[in-house]
């Protein structure tokens, strides 16, 4: 869209925040200083690790017990509250003439002051706008910065609650989740350091494009800002994903931006993994001296794709009076409509300060094992470091990205909402050239009645504008959900009304299902790692088990409902049967929701479990992954429920007695861009001892991305003792598109 | 909300177009040109009304037929694919020095060039964005002035309908639609002449105020920009509705931009006609010479409120998966949540350029009549003339006012939304100052799949980013039905359901009924005045019945339904029975739609009927009102059903046998601030001539704005004859509370 100007904060003044940088970083060694005292007003300092978090700082030189161990978080409580210092000590740096030193920190949570020797430089409210400040005409031959980390933001002193967070841009879930416990990382987050640059230098470079209709050309953009650039030569070049030069510019600088443009023909498209290869070009910039001597170079990956959302099949409503149709939420990628299998991305750790690229990428890697192609990351958590959607890009991952807001009322107040611009903007202009980047939204659950924000809410008219100026091409939507979208539920069987997932399931009726949990104990290995021996069996609120989310979690007795899953399965004789149990329901329950949302596909176009990864070891969550990266057992029912394609049955309930009349649909499903070729699905019960044939489906060919409904297969439960048996789907001659479900008999009811 | 600063469109260059003028108009003699036929390079030159439209232009010098009799408006199409153009001479006003001339129109529809003295000055899209172009150094002695006016756009050359408007900011009602003539104004349409300004003069004054929670006192910030001011005094006065000063301020123009602020305590709230009184407050600043003469004042009306729209009461969803809560519809004034009864204003002209105030008047006047508290200016039509808004503001009528976009799908195109993001924000800037303006809506059923358009369509999101900017304190809703609010029925009885008005508003539920019709035909005169005589007995389509939407205007024999009127109460001996068999259904079925949703309240928080006026007689219509302004009697079933105070039944059908039981439930409603004492309602049938006692309901007292539900009453229906029976709602003592409702015996059943 040519009336949306790319905002050239590049090209702001230099000496404010936000600006990326693009030389190495020089590091520093910190020391950080805080109170010993609730009432001294003496310094202590110790190491500090930065990027961190004061707490692993003040931990590890007090040698506190591990924070994720039993209740030990408690001892963290007091750092809430107080003041830190970080402080560095440098010599000024050797520099040329024309030779600048900044300091520069990717993040620093959350208001803080920055000092140089004593005279404060800058002050900032906000996490994710990055700081760069000029220091060359202050530096002394020895000088200190202090970075001053103020108390973290509560808007009220009670409750201790995620509502403490609803004036600030900080992410609401270290206030306390039903996933994770109260401790509120505070410091400096990010890589931080000092910078040289040039007299001459590149600070950023960006490459936009704009696709024709046939996806078949690429208008490309690139807008370069720098420094004494005038006379300077450049050349360009854009190198296909083998290192292949398939276009190039040069010229000559006419003053601080370089702007042109190129015309790529046939570019190779950027897919998400199951849809096609997640194609990545390199744009790259160079600067010359007069001599023809490289000064720098600066690139970035492009992909190109378009992504939008567009209505889903059948939204309509019918009648009069008539009302709107619903919301779009069918993600389509370069024209094609995608059903969107994936998860809800959390933290993966409590204090983000301590993330490298490996943590992300192992957890990425496991998405891509799961058959998952997009994450939702959550408006209660931290919008990621570069290294997470570097990674999607590379690994062909959608991101559904939300802002830092989460079931809040967040409001319609001037300083709130400056700094909410502030972060939002430094948001948008870092993700958007990703091309995993596919949809913003303005937060989590914000139009339900426990956040009570709505269509008026000026901080989310704000995100949207904010987006529609700086990233108009990119789909937006306020919250989720919104309405046809459904979030929830939690739990295999619903405490009140006794309703299983199967049943729910089967009346529901969405165009997506952005939030569905089912929680499982974690490993007994697991358990062991964080709940003392004494506590251990049998498990009981109010101690460790409590803390790590078994007890008082949410509704009823999550998340570790025992007496629920006794219920199926009869008094557990130990902890490993009790976790077994669990989460065998876990693997079920989750099987199920993602199969039947499939099958309500194209009305239904997204199914994103909650949640996928956990920010610490819980002892029962709705999490596949325990902390760090331990596939629960549900993890591989997912991934089966999630293969491109497979046979898939509609069940009605879990526990069955003999002679009653088993009833079940049989489908094919296939989420892949290929035609599947007819076949024949076997379908029968497994029992203890026995095999039952249901019949055979022969299906016909299945087109690409379309689902095929078969035939009802009905026989009659035999006698069989209680325990569990199975209904097998069995594909001839594929056996990769196999199905299995585990259900119960009771032959006492 | 101080973060978004008053966009200074008031200090933007002089010589664009786009800002106010505020000197007198000299006015200009027109004459307008066009080429005499198909193929002819003749240019004619008649004389020109100005403002006013090439068509009436063209129709007064030609002697064309009316064009709103018979089927005279096909002799006016061919005007839409030609060049117009306007010429006026004048010789060089007298100026003094450092006096300018400009030239200045309110409005010009829709493409258009100005030249002067054969030399291009300007060309403009839109005609929402008033014209103002210097004139000063350009002059001569004699001077010409040509206004040349492009073809109506059209994104295609068909369909001839609406969709042809579907890439301009232009009303589309004009391309034909169900109730308006195919016939799209052209040309110079609003208040048009020179101006000489001073070589000191203000051009714009604007009066904000935010309000605190409490609503008692009223932060004013007061912005006027100008030229050579600086030096000059200014003084300042704000007066009350009795003229009685209440606040000023005195002070030095230090630039050509005069800025401050001023506290108001306890100011007199604007609220609608209905819930309180209408004040209005004057702000008047003036600027004087160094001896103290006054050389210019400037005045705006303020009328201090606060609108917002807030939750519907109950408006979240049950049970799991859950989906988001309702969007808000409820309207508050000053804190208090009001039940908006109103209707939908089109435009009371084909062609907008001869509408005055005192027309705006009559019609504003009538609906206070009705007891209407808000007109939804519909999308599809024109943003009125000022005097509109300052009528509204001036008799105490919200106003939701929709930007000119209906029923199509308007693209993410640059050129249009370059477009758009103009007229958008001269409209925003024009009427935001206005007490009476509540609401901003992107237009007409863009939600809808006629429409198309959805929550990622760019020029929706614009729109809202551009109200954000600049009037964030209005609520904005991208588009009306939104979910939860219902548009239609628009007929007594559904063509295949046969389902009644009664059945489909009891089983209804909506959060506001923003649109809902009832058609019928026009009175005897009014047809007599459009339908020539040998057409008019029977009604036929094909003809000026059809032109005049009687047949195939919408679904079914809309709008005259002979044949429902018909099976109702037989076959018609004349016009008259027919007529007045129409006319008696759409009074009863009004009734029925307004009474039931304000039964519906608080989940419920809106009626407005579609429609209330019309642009030119028609033949049948929804309309309450004929064209210019003639009740049809079901105005006055709306005006009793709108009453702020009433008894009110709840009804299950339109005809009854003799022996069938009749049920009925008894309410009584208050959308007014007064608590309303208890009483007793009697409730009879009365027959042709036979009166039934059903009961007597004793009331309790009914709180401000609540209503009350009281008790079913039952009676088997008596053996009557065919014909009409009512039931009588009678209050004791206070008949102004008393309503009746008409119904049919069938004893052929």
């Amino acid at each position: 869209m040519l009336i949306f100007p790319i905002l050239l904060i590049l090209l702001m003044p230099a000496a404010t925040s936000g600006q990326p940088v693009n030389q190495p970083l020089l590091p520093l060694t910190w020391e950080l200083g805080y109170a010993t005292g609730q009432s001294s007003q003496t310094m202590k300092w110790i190491p500090a690790t930065v990027p961190g978090a004061v707490q692993l700082d003040v931990a590890k030189a007090e040698n506190y017990n591990t924070w994720y161990y039993g209740e030990n978080w408690k001892d963290y409580l007091w750092m809430e509250d107080s003041y830190f210092i970080y402080r560095t000590s440098f010599s000024m740096p050797a520099i040329k003439s024309g030779e600048r030193v900044f300091f520069y920190s990717g993040g620093i949570d959350y208001v803080f002051d920055i000092l140089l020797n004593d005279e404060k430089l800058f002050q900032q409210e906000g996490m994710f706008t990055p700081v760069k400040i000029e220091l060359t005409s202050k530096l002394k031959s020895q000088n200190v910065i202090n970075v001053v980390i103020h108390p973290v933001p509560k808007s009220r002193t009670a409750p201790a609650d995620r509502s403490q967070a609803d004036h600030s841009v900080k992410p609401a879930v270290s206030y306390g989740w039903d996933w994770h416990p109260r401790l509120v990382p505070s410091g400096i987050w990010d890589e931080t350091g000092l910078v040289i640059e040039p007299e001459s230098s590149i600070c950023e470079t960006r490459t936009g494009y704009q696709l024709n209709d046939k996806l078949d050309k690429a208008d490309i953009s690139i807008v370069t800002a720098g420094r004494n650039l005038k006379g300077l030569t450049y050349s360009w070049t854009l190198t296909d994903g083998n290192n292949n030069k398939v276009l190039q510019k040069e010229g000559i600088c006419s003053g601080d931006s370089i702007r042109f443009t190129a015309l790529l023909n046939n570019p190779e498209l950027w897919w998400p993994h199951d849809q096609g290869k997640p194609t990545l070009y390199t744009s790259r910039i160079t600067i010359r001296d007069h001599d023809g001597k490289p000064l720098q170079s600066l690139e970035n990956n492009v992909g190109f794709r378009r992504v939008r959302l567009v209505m889903n099949t059948l939204s309509d409503p019918e009648g009069f009076p008539k009302s709107r149709r619903l919301p779009p939420v069918q993600v389509e990628v370069n024209g094609r409509r995608v059903f969107c299998k994936g998860t809800n991305w959390v933290n993966p750790e409590v204090f983000p300060g301590i993330i490298k690229a490996n943590r992300y990428e192992e957890l990425i890697d496991r998405a891509l094992e799961a058959n998952f192609n997009m994450f939702r990351v959550w408006g209660g958590g931290i919008v990621n470091k570069e290294s997470f959607y570097d990674l999607c890009d590379r690994k062909g991952i959608l991101v559904w990205q939300e802002f830092p807001l989460a079931c809040n009322n967040y409001p319609d107040d001037p300083h709130y909402l400056e700094i909410l611009k502030q972060e939002s903007a430094s948001i948008i202009l870092r993700l958007k050239q990703h091309p995993s980047l596919a949809i913003w939204c303005g937060g989590n659950e914000l139009f339900n009645s426990w956040s009570g924000m709505n269509d008026q809410s000026l901080a989310l008219r704000l995100i949207n504008s904010l987006c529609l100026e700086l990233d108009p091409q990119t789909p937006f939507m306020p919250t989720s959900p919104l309405e046809g979208m459904g979030h929830g539920h939690y739990i295999f069987r619903d405490f009140d009304s006794g309703e299983e997932v199967f049943a729910r399931m089967n009346r529901s009726r969405f165009t997506a299902y952005t939030e569905f949990g089912m929680p499982a104990p974690a490993s007994v290995e697991v358990l062991n790692s964080i709940i003392p021996p004494g506590e251990l069996w049998p498990p009981a609120p109010g101690g460790s088990w409590e803390s790590h989310h078994a007890y008082k979690a949410w509704v009823g007795n999550t998340w570790l409902m025992q007496e629920m899953i006794e219920d199926y399965f009869g008094k557990s004789a130990s902890l490993e049967e009790l976790v077994r149990h669990g989460q065998l329901l876990q693997g079920e329950g989750y099987k199920y929701i993602f199969e039947e949302a499939r099958r309500q596909k194209p009305f239904c176009s997204m199914a994103l479990n909650w949640c996928y990864n956990e920010p610490w070891p819980t002892a029962a969550n709705n999490s596949l992954l325990s902390w760090p990266n331990i596939p629960k057992p549900g993890f591989y029912q997912v991934r089966n429920a999630c293969r491109p394609v497979l046979a898939s049955a509609a069940l009605q309930k879990f526990v069955w007695a003999p002679g009653e009349s088993f009833v079940t649909s049989i489908w094919m499903l296939n989420d892949s861009p290929q035609l599947v070729s007819r076949g024949k699905v076997k379908i029968s019960l497994a029992g203890e001892n026995e095999n039952l044939d249901l019949g055979i489906w022969e299906f016909n060919d299945l087109k690409p991305n379309e689902n095929l409904k078969g035939q009802e297969f009905t026989i009659s439960i035999p006698d069989w003792n209680n325990g569990q048996f199975k209904l097998l789907l069995e594909v001839e001659g594929r056996p990769e598109l196999n199905s299995e479900y585990i259900m119960l008999i009771n032959n006492e009811q």
